[in-house]
């Protein structure tokens, strides 16, 4: 059976870490598709049509990797897809304590589903979307963040 | 002298977890009575009314859980009703340093009343109001994490 | 039905910090005893008879408070005793993790017995009877961390 | 490519948790090789040769799980058995810490090995093999955190 | 070369836990800027004027400390008032995860400027701005936590 | 007054990351001394002498750093050298709390020393000299982790 994961987040926007997690879990899976997860009450600092196209054009050369945005439940979107595992990546303790509520409850609602979990490498681990976003806010130089074709 | 305990919360809403809490605890006390705390800036899901009528309802047989709700500082609450004790039931570590910040400033500010805890039990420790609310705005099914009374 | 409480620990020696933990909680019921766990696997500082003679000289005025000792495991010394509840103290979020771990697996042993936390008062959170180990066996003075009768 | 997973522990001896991370992951690996790591510092409650047989006998009726054992660097077994996974489950926030300095440490020895990780699901949270020894050990009744195989 | 240190925050308001780390740091630095933040997004609950005024006038007597304003990023601020150092105290875990991930980006953006931390004191790890807002909120009294000076 | 720091440990070795903590705190103070703490109990892997010449020739060139060993109390050997500082390199949250109640306990002891905290960067935050010491015991190559000098 394929193997079908989905990596979910708001990729807002899309980090250096976040490509070192889904590079180094590609293998792990025949497909992988980055969901990003929208909902009418978070404002996000960049459109849902420019983060899905930066998504897009950094992975275009690795067809198991596609984009795709969702609304409502995590879980939902990934029976929809078919997907049977979901990635997260994890810098932080206190990040983990969080992912680690939010895979148990998954977990009771959609029993099929698992969450696989891959830390950050010790280079990666500094860079978190919100830091990032403050950066940009501040007037501040955050391309050592981002990966090249994120040109804001 | 009487054991009297106040068990403080939003309970937006009751959950398994609060119950097993609750449960757990009783005997501890000659008197428990469940403390919805509301301030006009956070909004509720679910009503004041809605909250502590489920509560009285699942907790009716027993004569010494009450249900009550109250503005201002818990410790204040506390104080009006006699109650010598504040319980908290801890999920996770951090919930465990954020009950400990404000069990040491209560403590500062009112040195008879002492703040036990319980840690939730393995099998409820999943089960957040925070992310049953997320469940149930999303149009997911919420119900095993609920008590039967619990109906939306 | 009276509520009976065991305070398990090594008390190697037992320290202000204890003291603090033991004067907050022994209103919450009605016989509290002190339990020095004891396995020959590891080796004590002070001798067993000392810590107990500490102890009981320090309570001596109240008699809710007792000392005893026990090998085994810990909650069949509850059930001999008739404790159904078990006291802890919480300074730092290491030390909870490792209770919550010892308390989760004793309610599966024994769902009878309930563990209560208290969290150290900030001024006691400094002290843990292994730093003030470390300081006698230093050549430090470790008199303001220990009660006035542990004299070593 | 086959994609091979080496789930290294003591397996001191196997619990239900264990079972229950090995049975959430086995189908994100063609092979999940159970390794049992010995050094010769560290004295184990159960022989190698009893701790191998329970886990044979546990997963014998998937051939996909397999059970062996080794000494020196786990990245060095993971080469020599061409495996590009580590499976590693986690209960608590500090277990967490100690594996995620782990894998850090491995990624930098081995880049081409990736560690993949589990959340214990909530209901084996409790179980550790060390604990398991301390009830074992003073004479408690262990059972229900094992698999029915392992008679001791 | 004279060492400069900026102490960064809200101070809103500043409390005696802020003094005892200001107190214990002075001495490190040639000069101690308390620099408080200020972005649009967030509402004080007291006004920079007062903030600053209260500050001068605790330290009027110790002419290595000043008290300054600025918006944007703080090691722009930092870089602005020649200052290698930036000072932060830790009371909790949690602060600690969140102050490094700053300080890991700081870094990353501005190599010259080192963040250095205190513990807080026992006695004063109690005290955060943001409980001591909802004691004043809320009709208690904080004078326990807040210098002398600070009258609202 | 010189600002006189220890920077204590058992540095068996010495790893990059020690190296990269001193090379960032060191213009903080006027004479930083690297503190060997030696007691009978602990076993080293490397003999005193040879962590000593390792850490006198990697510094050898800046004569602000000194060596030293010492037995007993930490804050003892700071009151010999004059030493009003001593400073700490914290990469993990389990470092912090332990850092922190040992600083919190010579901060009892010795109210003129303060303990000052860098954090490790991210990319040394992989490095502990303890998994250093295990790479090196099964026979893998430790030397990304360490100076060039440290030949073992």
């Amino acid at each position: 059976m394929e193997r079908i994961c989905l990596f979910p987040g708001s990729f807002d926007p899309i980090t250096l870490g976040h490509v070192n997690i889904i590079e180094r879990a590609v293998n792990l899976f025949d497909k992988l598709i980055i969901g990003i997860g929208t909902n009418s009450s978070k404002q996000a600092m960049f459109s849902l049509e420019q983060r899905k196209e930066w998504i897009a054009n950094i992975f275009k050369a690795d067809n198991r990797i596609e984009v795709a945005d969702y609304q409502g439940l995590t879980i939902d979107f990934c029976n929809k897809i078919g997907a049977q595992y979901m990635l997260r990546g994890i810098r932080y303790v206190s990040d983990f304590e969080y992912e680690r509520a939010i895979a148990d409850m998954n977990h009771a609602l959609a029993p099929n589903i698992e969450t696989v979990f891959l830390t950050s490498s010790a280079f990666h681990a500094t860079i978190s979307s919100t830091l990032v976003r403050d950066v940009i806010r501040n007037g501040g130089n955050a391309k050592q963040f981002l990966p090249e074709l994120v040109i804001y």
